[in-house]
């Protein structure tokens, strides 16, 4: 049945450069299951300014923020929460009467993802982007203290550890029973066959954990999971931070069967 | 089935104080009838300017405009299609990659219901309000030159009037082949037992129109059915403005039995 969108259904939306589909299906896959008059459309913009006025003015529920527009929105919006604070990036803006609240809900599915893992393995985290903050934030508030962040960029990269009091390397070396992905490294594409960590760090590892959404195979956790070490996945990661905007925006909190057929219909539709 | 909802899926909307449901589920039923990718939302707002910047921003492809904005929309737009400029009102928006043009399909709908009525057919049209004002502008675009404006309001009476060389009346009074209601006179609510026209008026004339579009048996009409008359519904001019909107935003013209659906079908879900 076509949903009988009408004047009190809510809109929930998405803005980046470069829309995917999986925020659309997962959301509005969701809103079926659980019965909730929500729609859910991915936009793109070239003016982020009135956009963000739009939401405003049209009173959209929620609203997913991807790249470019993740610190950029920042001005724009009337609050912070902790979780979009703590690392400077906002990647879900929740509307209550025009006031608008910054929040990031991939750190907050990192700290969920992390949270019973043993606080004392040390750590080695790839990447000084803005995944790499999150999660590099999500392991810091969590309680993990022995971590080094691998990053080319050493500002980038010294900035992000300097926060927490974690180490800085420009490659991965040495052991650590958690080893963290937030590159592109074995991405879909030109990075398709890049192993994020040497081979021998794999094998030292406890916990091998890629924020890279497609594939969800990397080489990394392939051969992780050849391994046998726990692997934790980035479609793991796009679920959880979904959801987490799921109840943000509609303060409804679905089942695990719910959000599983959601997640497993949305990549069935990419 | 649900629609694929995605990042090509485009979003018509409409904005007005308070939204009907008519043009949610027509549009989106012929969405569906036709297979297009797009969806249909109505909104509310009362920041008009950001409102519009936002369909700027967000690449909204139309948007229908109704009270209290169909003016006040015309200084933040790019252009004016004739439909609007004829009568200084604008009930639709067609956004061409950020040039926003108004345009007004409740005067094209006119135009097009009058279509094959006797030009030489004297007519009476009641109120000066917006709907009136697209009324009485299609019938003089259209050849009818022996017209009456009715309004208890004189000022904006002749003011319509004038425009066209139409006389004057503050209430309905003589003969005139056509008589159309463009007030709210029948209407669902405080005016629902209200006859627009005196019933001798209705007895003498040939054909009775009334823009009313709920209930589409406006006593008028029921008179007017009764004594055997032709009768043009305020049903038919809902959908027909409805369509040209529908056929400006996808630049596809539906089958008249896909209309007729789409129209049934909103009105069994009000």
């Amino acid at each position: 049945m076509k949903p009988l969108i009408g004047r009190d259904t809510r809109l929930c939306m998405s803005l980046s450069a470069r829309p995917g589909n999986f925020g659309s299906r997962f959301h509005n896959r969701l809103y079926e299951l659980t019965g909730l008059d929500f729609v859910y459309k991915s936009f793109s913009t070239t003016d982020l300014d009135a956009a963000i006025g739009g939401i405003r003015a049209l009173d959209i529920r929620g609203c997913a923020i991807s790249m470019p527009f993740k610190e950029a929105v920042i001005p724009l919006l009337d609050a912070l929460a902790q979780s979009a604070s703590a690392i400077d990036s906002v990647n879900t803006i929740v509307n209550d009467g025009g006031v608008l609240t910054g929040h990031n809900t991939d750190y907050g599915a990192v700290v969920d993802l992390v949270a019973d893992l043993d606080r004392a393995m040390p750590f080695a985290v790839r990447g000084s982007g803005g995944m790499a903050k999150a999660v590099v934030a999500a392991l810091g508030d969590s309680g993990f203290r022995d971590g080094t962040i691998v990053a080319r960029n050493e500002a980038a990269g010294r900035a992000i550890a300097d926060r927490y009091g974690f180490a800085w390397a420009a490659e991965p070396a040495g052991e650590a029973a958690l080893l963290v992905n937030a590159t592109p490294r074995g991405m879909t594409g030109a990075d398709a066959d890049v192993l994020a960590f040497p081979q021998e760090m794999i094998a030292a590892c406890t916990v091998a954990f890629d924020v890279v959404q497609y594939p969800v195979a990397t080489p990394f956790l392939r051969a992780a999971a050849e391994a046998g070490k726990r692997c934790i996945t980035g479609a793991e990661v796009a679920t959880l931070q979904a959801l987490q905007q799921f109840v943000l925006y509609t303060r409804v909190t679905p089942s695990p069967a719910q959000v599983t057929d959601a997640a497993d219909w949305a990549r069935a539709h990419p």
